[in-house]
């Protein structure tokens, strides 16, 4: 099953392991560009958060345990290291530029230079009680 | 990007259409079977709720804007179909065998037979307020 990304990510982290364990941990500024074939997904873009979906490229595939606790499966974290490192981080969105493909975003936790394979509305509340998604 | 199934997601849904929008809006429970090469990546499981990221097969690739929306693009939606068909899903956790490769899972939306590329531990809320994660 092929990803093919449709655009990328720019963080102030050169790796994964400089960066907050989960975005919303700290409070890096990054933006998101979506490649133009691929702007049209963006239309009607007024969310003030986005799931971005990006592929941790650098990160290990042979990994099935942690690498801090052998005793902890991969699927048992958000560990970038796993057989498909589809990795999943929801950001504060602090401006957008639709047409131009352009998210600046808060929150990232993303490698710098990280493909982006796709962007979703979040899941606003674990409580369900909302009508939006 | 190559992207190998991990799994199978088993559901009562044929097609993506009959499911719920979102899981957690229904009841319906399915199983999550993890291929033997990827079993230990379940060392340890002992979450309640479990985030799957599932390939939506049938979905079309070619879309960029909502089927029923044609001034939203896929990007502010959660809809299946978009140019890489990464789903995520989180349900909650009925029963886990994790040597097994089996998750018994309530709150499911994938049409039956995804394949399933990854397990994550979720994050389990959207207040910032946990620690686990």
């Amino acid at each position: 099953m092929n990803c093919e990304p449709i655009g990328t990510v720019y963080t102030p982290f050169e790796t994964t392991s400089e960066a907050p364990r989960q975005g919303f941990r700290g409070d890096a500024e990054g933006v998101v560009e979506v490649d133009p074939p691929y702007r049209e997904g963006l239309v009607g873009f007024d969310g003030d958060r986005v799931e971005v979906v990006w592929w941790a490229d650098r990160a290990d595939r042979s990994l099935l345990t942690l690498d801090r606790d052998a005793d902890r499966g991969v699927f048992t974290s958000r560990s970038p290291a796993r057989p498909n490192p589809v990795c999943v981080t929801e950001c504060a969105v602090l401006s957008a530029d639709p047409a131009a493909g352009r998210l600046r975003l808060d929150g990232v936790d993303m490698a710098d230079g990280s493909p982006v394979v796709d962007l979703k509305a979040p899941i606003t509340t674990h409580c369900w009680d909302d009508d939006s998604t």
